[in-house]
């Protein structure tokens, strides 16, 4: 029976091509984050299902890829329901895992914990182009300390990444959901319907101005929407006068955080104060902040401060704060770069005739395996009949020099 | 809520100073197999249903996690079945993948095409020390080449693996599907009977020569068994006459595997021909191998030749042979042993004051990403109040200096 060649819907094999992009990325990723002292952890891929339906998720709860039962844990016998079939799912993210992993083994870790996690998450999604429903996540979180000294470590961190793979003039935004809530405050918008009028502003970038006022207006009076508005009338540069006023009065520690990146990095970016910033979550409790790059045309990553989320599950208050690399996008913009892995070896093929006696087929490996061990990467596969053919394709695949070794 | 603290059954958390360990050596192992010409690829950990169920599996497909269906494609409204309700499952290896990778990719990939494969894969075994439902496997496999240069390869690629993680005096147990059936033959067991033979004798390791020839004589004539057992008397060192006429008489390529091996290996090992080795797998159909360790009492590694198994999913006849390193066993040894990272960088922890003015503070982060960029690993920290416990917790993940800066 010939197996289903494709990859399952929205999920997808990777070429080697791409996969030596990927590895390449990984090892920067991890060097850069353990210069900064992340310590690399994991946690499985299946997760227990009411962890994940414990309402952190938001809208990836309806995406989850739910395992069924095993056994005679497992009755189909009858109606039945997706709770009553299924013990657990495949992760949607990695924060999750991490509030778990962090309040089973808080008294074995030190405080604070500074984490990177590399690994796959999966989401159910419309499958659609470049979006995958197993992709990977890249996140560093730093557990339990409160100062802004850890927003500015992320920050710095994570630029060095993107810096040490090659971009450049890319935009910092960040925000402070304390600033977001203080000015829906004072335009007298109530509270209870904070988090849905951010998720209108969220949309500043696809629907404009006028749409996000067309729909904060079918709710509210027009003064209300207009003062609102008026505060994030187009704006560029430094922070005004009237922003520390209002950061200062709500101890908001945006100043400081973006005083420190811009005196102390060394990367070609900026950092820009950007009061229309929500990102998704409604777990964020104070800075948050995303990476705007123009030649995405979309975030390339992000994060923020979530300081209630850990206590929530551990029972004790953990202060917490984190940023996600947009691992896919920018594996996509390096391969639309035509981006090679620097430092390669150099490839030597060494095609062997079919009757090659065994003595001397030991010497070559043996001179291959000299070669390989001062650096040089040795191809030894048996001479195909089509031979032009083959020496093609070991060319394609990079191999600069090919030697044929002939029985006689 | 709280969340279940505990990961899912079966699956783990790595801490750490053991995830430090671990990607240590998917490095050492993807550098040195890429010195022999593998290509890094990956497939997704979800595969379609009908793929895992597709009989290559054996006793695994037993243990596979299924995904429920979702959406409109699932009825749990009255009686069903497992397979109504699922469409895709957690790959329980890595060579199921890689046939379906392979017969959807053939085109765009060199012949032969030599994979690595570092992933996790899944199975609903019952939990026990030591094995995990969720576990690393690490694969190399030689698609497209018959000749035996391959075996010799992947033996030479894996040890060499092995030498450079610090393991030595281990044995590579060799034997060929074919003499296993030669040697069955000449006993006059039935041809149809022959794997269930080969599993009986796979355990000899576990139950003894007696224990092999009572569970044999249940079923067949005491002098088949006496006349079949005799082939496996205690053997040491080289080939025997005996041994290098039955490999002529089938065609057998283990004398010049052995041979060149031996002849070119650098590193502390014994290739050992092995008339009792079985390898579970009904699908190899050639030269077999399997790494034994002392120090761990079984095998941390094994593989084969299985020319006919790709074929039969694309088509299109394709020699294959695979080597997998038991990646879970490796890193427990290495753990067991205290075994730690070479070549870490030093780790300097700066512990900053609460009230440190943001002037200082940026100071404090230049000194920081200078140290960075010259190869030292650098925390940052908030002072906490209990700093004698901060500082032993610091002294405890490996930072060597610890320094405070004060305010005032």
């Amino acid at each position: 029976m010939p197996l289903t060649k494709k990859p399952v819907t929205g999920m997808k094999d990777i070429l080697p091509e791409e996969m030596a992009v990927r590895n390449y990325c990984i090892n920067v990723i991890r060097e850069t984050y353990a210069a900064f002292g992340f310590s690399s952890i994991d946690t499985p891929v299946v997760e227990h299902i009411e962890n994940l339906l414990s309402k952190q998720g938001g809208e990836n709860e309806k995406l989850i890829f739910k395992i069924l039962k095993r056994g005679e844990k497992l009755d189909l016998s009858g109606p039945t329901t997706e709770e009553a079939v299924t013990d657990s799912g495949l992760r949607y993210d990695l924060t999750l895992p991490l509030a778990r992993y962090y309040s089973a083994h808080a008294a074995e870790l030190p405080s604070p914990f500074k984490a990177l996690q590399i690994g796959s998450v999966f989401r159910a999604d419309r499958p659609q182009r470049g979006r995958f429903r197993q992709f990977t996540q890249c996140d560093i979180d730093v557990l339990g300390d409160p100062s802004p000294l850890s927003e500015i470590d992320l920050i710095l961190a994570t630029t060095s990444v993107l810096e040490k793979l090659g971009f450049k003039g890319f935009t910092i935004r960040i925000n402070d959901r304390k600033l977001l809530r203080a000015i829906a405050g004072k335009a007298g918008f109530p509270e209870e319907d904070f988090e849905k009028i951010f998720i209108t502003l969220d949309k500043m970038d696809k629907i404009g101005m006028d749409g996000v006022r067309a729909e904060l207006s079918e709710h509210y009076p027009e003064d209300a929407v207009q003062s609102y508005l008026s505060q994030f009338a187009d704006r560029e540069g430094a922070l005004s006068e009237a922003d520390l006023r209002l950061m200062e009065e709500v101890g908001s520690e945006l100043p400081g955080i973006i005083a420190a990146v811009d005196a102390v990095k060394s990367a070609d970016f900026r950092v820009q104060y950007d009061p229309t910033l929500v990102r998704g979550m409604g777990y964020y409790t104070g800075p948050i902040f995303e990476i705007a790059m123009d030649e995405y045309g979309g975030s390339v990553g992000g994060g923020g401060r979530y300081d209630g989320m850990i206590g929530r599950f551990t029972g004790q208050e953990t202060p917490a704060v984190g940023f996600s690399i947009g691992f896919e996008r920018i594996i996509m913009l390096l391969l639309e770069r035509g981006f090679s892995v620097p430092g390669s070896a150099e490839k030597t093929a060494f095609l062997v005739d079919k009757k090659m006696p065994f003595a001397k087929t030991a010497e070559i490996f043996r001179e291959a395996m000299a070669l390989r061990a001062s650096g040089h990467t040795v191809d030894i596969a048996q001479m195909k009949k089509n031979r032009k053919f083959q020496k093609e394709q070991l060319t394609q695949a990079g191999y600069t020099e090919i030697r044929e070794f002939f029985s006689e």
